[in-house]
């Protein structure tokens, strides 16, 4: 079978996949620096000629910032065309001197049972880039070519906020718009238990200013007649939640749906501690919606936040003035097909009802982004189940993510593209840190998984 | 009668009297800049000659800042040792350009039918502290003597917040002890009705530090499972007042009592336009207890309020934090026999009780006093009304203040004593801004109520 001897291939080039990771590895490509501007460069080019070298026409892009990777395959496949994303930009080594080996002299380590590669962008994103390149590798050795018709897009700005991307997608639509994204830059449940990211909250961002009196007043003078603003932003606040924990805002929850029950089955199974993930930051009680596990509430609920409050005298000491105004900053996380336009809406009416008759309130929009996810019947997301399940012996998690990931609201948004999260990163992979590092088995193994979802996507 | 000689004295010397003020408002003794203080202590110079030339011991008495002032009469008198207190420096005359005669070159002028004084410091608080002054020179001009034992203290450092003043009372406390203080920096309740304020409020300031998670969190990776510091500090805030208004702290009106019906009467009959006062200030509905009179509501009712608060981001646009605390300040006016350290106490309980199992709250003291209240049936107040209402021709109303006036705090803390507050200025004097006016009414008859009230205080 084919695919039997691409993971042959894969299986015995480890050692050279390794070497060629840790060339990546050695180049000290720290996007927040100007001062390696030259080496995030050099990392582009290494990769552009490493991409070449398996058949694709690749090319190192300018932009704004540091440049993009793009390389083609030249098979058209029968398959999709898929688009890989990765990054090859660093974080700085800093602190320096935590490093038990140098950031940038990558070496494999055994500690713990555990065989890890050490350095410096092993797992975030060098490493996980890679495996895809060496999933491809292998297919050009085994077959002589690409599986499918590929796209690989590598951009240098992740770590900072990725600045040229959204020009660079518009500028290039033609050119990177593909049936589906792979992005390779997540983690798994754990070191054996493969997971795809499938739910990304949206994010809907309002500031509200209420202003009461049109000056700031004495609060000797004026209080006890006069309306004080951070009191009524206070109740404003406290409104928000019901005591279940659930928000009190007419239609929010308009759309946000439930969780299929066969992943809430998932999710109620996995070997989560609740105790463990709070207590990690000083917390032991999950706040959110009453009778939700704490996984739910952090991927699939949504959530109002605030962000942060100012209102009068807050320097040293006391102040005794009644502000004219006070201003909040409130992030909504949305799920489903909750919709961020009515909901500002309502958010809005709601805050004005609660005005008297000398307040008024104005709002600022900070954004608005809907949702991402992955419909469970994605013919995608089904091959992607079954490789990974074949590779690790074990079904892989479909997570949600509470946070954004810019890229795929990106693609999606731009480029009319899913995405499939697949990563092989672990929670101990110490990323940004000191001695970050990379399972050994996450990136033979990932390497493997991407052969396996190539084959099963063109068939 | 010894009386009408001395009101008739007073009477005929009216222009010689303001002719002496005008002397005084000519000296630029603007206490907040540093480049006149040579002008202050000409002014103190000024006064404590003319004291003098009154027969009484009068000194400039150095301080850190600008000197005092201190006289005492000779005689001993029947009557009580009264001590009476004035300032003596003034506001900047800024913005210079908007005064229509030059700030110290004082005029008197016809406008609308009233005479006025023009000039900085006409009301605030040279022509004030004049009133008295004339007084005593009238009892000395008509009888050769001051009517009572009189210490008079005056200082130059009211409008900087008095630095000097406190270590000045503690280090002269035997000199200053009178049996009543006389202080003579308020209004009337308009042109032609006088005022005594009977009662002060006092304040309690205490800041709040609510902390949650042991560091700013990602809303994204843990909202909806998180606590928010701020939500919480919300709901603390959204707590204190019930939907009437009142203050839901419990034991936190003990003490606080009921205002006397006869003052209640009193406030109720007054021309005070709650629309006018509200109006003015940008607001139109009073905020404070349902059913009180807002007079009540700012004089004689106790209040809560927010003076700042502070949380998570707080610049330009959005971050999606959710910060480790969030802090807020909060002042209570305090009225009756409330005691601030038990209310201090019952707040801090009360806020405690709030506070979920991952929260704790940390409290600041910024302070705190009681309010200050005249009884009714003081001998001095009776007295003062009595002459009040002889030279007016009406009863005084009898006010509270919102505000706490420090130099009132002080002679009762440190030196054991209740002041009477009596003043003659008005809602359009101006003070502190351009075009300072001081009515030639409230200096004649405010010359003549001192001498009415030193009259009764002597027999």
């Amino acid at each position: 079978m084919a695919l039997d001897q691409v993971l042959a291939t894969i299986d015995k080039n480890l050692d050279r996949s390794i070497e060629r990771l840790f060339s990546l590895l050695r180049i000290e490509s720290v996007s927040t620096d100007p001062a390696f501007a030259k080496n995030c460069r050099a990392a582009a080019e290494w990769l552009a000629k490493e991409l070449a070298s398996l058949g694709l026409d690749a090319s190192v892009r300018d932009t704004e910032g540091h440049p993009m990777v793009v390389a083609h395959s030249k098979t058209q496949g029968a398959g999709p065309h898929v688009l890989f994303y990765g990054h090859y930009d660093v974080q700085p080594a800093d602190p320096v001197a935590l490093w038990e080996t140098p950031a940038f002299e990558p070496q494999v380590k055994t500690v713990g049972g555990r065989k890890i590669i050490v350095g410096r962008g092993s797992a975030d994103d060098k490493g996980q880039l890679m495996t895809f390149v060496e999933a491809l590798r292998a297919f050009v050795e085994a077959e002589g070519k690409s599986p499918l018709r590929v796209t690989i897009m590598l951009e240098g700005e992740e770590e900072t906020g990725s600045p040229s991307l959204a020009p660079f997608l518009e500028a290039n639509k033609s050119e990177l718009k593909a049936d589906v994204a792979l992005v390779c830059d997540t983690d798994m449940w754990n070191d054996t238990t493969p997971a795809i990211t499938t739910m990304l909250r949206g994010l809907l961002l309002e500031e509200v200013i209420v202003k009461a009196a049109d000056r700031d007043l004495h609060s000797g003078l004026f209080g006890g007649a006069a309306i004080n603003p951070i009191r009524l932003l206070g109740r404003i606040i406290a409104s928000i939640h019901d005591p279940e924990g659930r928000i009190a805002i007419p239609g929010f929850y308009d759309g946000a749906g439930e969780l299929d029950a066969e992943i809430k089955a998932q999710w109620t199974s996995l070997d989560f501690s609740e105790s463990k993930f709070l207590g990690e930051i000083g917390l032991s009680q999950p706040a959110g919606e009453k009778g939700r596990h704490v996984l739910e509430q952090l991927w699939s609920r949504p959530t109002c936040d605030v962000n942060g409050i100012i209102g009068g005298y807050t320097g040293i000491g006391s102040k005794t003035v009644i502000p004219a105004q006070a201003s909040a900053k409130f992030s909504f996380r949305l799920v489903g097909r909750q919709n961020a336009e009515a909901i500002r809406d309502a958010f809005r009416d709601f805050v004005r009802k609660q005005l008297p008759p000398d307040c008024k309130a104005e709002f600022l929009s900070h954004g608005a982004s809907p949702a991402l996810q992955l419909p469970l019947d994605s013919p995608y997301l089904k091959k992607a189940r079954a490789a990974l399940a074949a590779e690790w012996g074990v079904p892989a998690v479909l997570k949600g993510s509470g946070g954004s990931i810019p890229i795929v609201g990106n693609f999606k948004r731009d480029l009319g593209m899913d995405s499939l999260l697949i990563g092989f990163g672990v929670d101990d992979d110490r990323i940004h840190s000191p001695n970050e590092k990379y399972n050994v088995s996450s990136f033979h193994k990932g390497a493997r998984s991407w052969a396996r979802l190539l084959d099963a996507l063109r068939s």
